[in-house]
């Protein structure tokens, strides 16, 4: 199977009509996007490569989910709606089985939020999948690290850990072994990104700054106040935790919570005159989002107990790269 | 040296100011890009990967050159000017003697194009370069290899197989042993796009399609031409040879010049009517073009001799997933 063969049985979708916003997608030198009139375009890459991202054992469908689900998750955090993406791909082999249960995890997601692949490239290599995604947010709305205010409260959706949870039972880890379940196991391997939390808290008045969680919340929540200049409270007893966290010793569920890694929630922070407004989005969007703290004018993160004491915990961000 | 300390170290840039259609660049979820009203944002990507793309004792700098000439050259094909770029790397190690020579070939030709890295990505794991070129084009200017028509002219720019002889070269191909010359590396390992020439040319009436020769001169022309519906006359006499070509045995000019790979100059039609104008685009682009054909109401592509007779020639396209 050449490349433009393996193209053309599991990328190209003749039956699925684009969108009006896509003037032209796969087959080109490029594909053709049209953003409404008054939009900006956002813009973001991921890269994914076995062992360090996913093990080789990971489902092809799942692969396929999370490649999409990652950059998604960038978009939501910027507010922006997605209006397509591009794929490109380094195949060991051309493993037809493989590319289908791929492309069917990677479809699955693409449709359910309207977002259309428009161009890739296929190649011979270690398995390296690389997708950028395409969105659009209305000029100067969209959700910046760069925009956190001193009295903002911080938020964050959902809960945090379980993937981290999950990555360390799959890893044997001792404290670790008695998590088990398909939901766990779930959180890591088909993120949910925050997309429509993301698109109606850009229409709110007050929101300010938003991250998504790849790395952690306090590795995450620390590019925040460093690009906004700022610090922030943390309220450890406000920290929404799963049930499958409950059972674990106190060091370790914090280590989960607070650094677990690849959780695709959005953090994000509000003037608190949003806080109404804050809810309305987070029903609309179907989506819990907890208020967990406030952004201070002090420099780093203080994490409090339930007494509102400053506690010392060791936490490590996820480096992709050490 | 972690992920952000690299992205810092060799990526960041911040003496070079953001044009203003680039809102934000590196360093949040994702860039945002403004393309100017009534404009299309065309998009390429394109994926290079160790031992199929180049070979691992290539210089880094040329390197950085050629992943984001590949992709400006995408953008040419499309008329379309460029707006910025996003980097995905993924890196055995962090050696910073190579990354610094990466980085220079790179925005050596991204500053030339006035094209900034907007965003990006890095991860350890085997050497694979993914960018993602955006680019602006007047809505409905774009030009694509779906719009070639009976009875236009086929242009070629610059001239072919340069590429694929320096290649053979480095090879040991005993028919190319004889070619040598920093000259003719460099066609293959420091590609010019013509960005310059595919913008002049998308402002001019007639002009219809474009491709990029990436894939070797049949085998791109081929993909017009099946998108378009037509066939093509090429005038073997009339393709432009380069003097490290004329000494080759005919069969192996012949195997350079129409399926070399790796040439990055564009192949385009436009009607009878636009030759004046098209010439005018070569000029004002200092770039040479050649009618080399016309298309036909056919399929398919007839190579005629000297004497207008159909000539039989086995070449092939090349695959870089076969």
């Amino acid at each position: 199977m050449g490349e433009f063969e393996l193209i053309r049985r599991h990328f190209q979708r003749p039956g699925v009509r684009l969108p009006p916003d896509v003037v032209l997608g796969v087959g080109d030198d490029g594909a053709l996007l049209r953003p409404a009139p008054g939009h900006e375009l956002a813009i973001s890459t991921d890269m994914l490569v076995q062992d360090r991202h996913f093990f080789a054992t990971v489902d092809a469908s799942a692969l396929g989910h999370k490649a999409l689900a990652v950059n998604l998750s960038d978009l939501a955090a910027m507010g922006a709606r997605p209006l397509g993406f591009t794929l490109a791909l380094a195949l060991p082999h051309a493993d037809d089985a493989w590319l289908t249960a791929f492309a069917r995890g990677l479809f699955a997601l693409a449709d359910s939020h309207a977002c259309p692949l428009v161009g890739g490239d296929t190649t011979r290599g270690p398995l390296n999948i690389c997708i950028t995604v395409f969105g659009q947010v209305l000029a100067g709305r969209a959700l910046r690290r760069s925009a956190a205010r001193d009295g903002d409260d911080v938020y964050v959706s959902g809960r945090t850990g379980e993937a981290r949870l999950a990555l360390e039972h799959q890893r044997g880890t001792a404290w670790a072994s008695t998590a088990s379940g398909a939901d766990l196991r779930q959180r890591l391997e088909w993120p949910t990104p925050r997309n429509a939390l993301g698109v109606a808290l850009a229409a709110v008045e007050g929101v300010h700054a938003a991250i998504d969680l790849s790395d952690g919340l306090v590795g995450d929540l620390g590019h925040v106040l460093a690009a906004s200049g700022v610090g922030a409270d943390i309220e450890l007893a406000a920290l929404p935790v799963a049930p499958a966290l409950k059972a674990l010793p106190p060091a370790e569920r914090l280590e989960c919570l607070l650094a677990g890694g690849d959780d695709y929630e959005l953090l994000f922070t509000a003037h608190p005159a949003a806080r109404d407004a804050v809810q309305t989005a987070s029903r609309t969007s179907a989506t819990p989002v907890t208020r967990i703290g406030r952004i201070t004018a002090g420099q780093g993160i203080r994490l409090l107990d339930a007494q509102g004491q400053p506690q010392s915990v060791r936490v490590q961000g996820f480096d992709h790269f050490a």
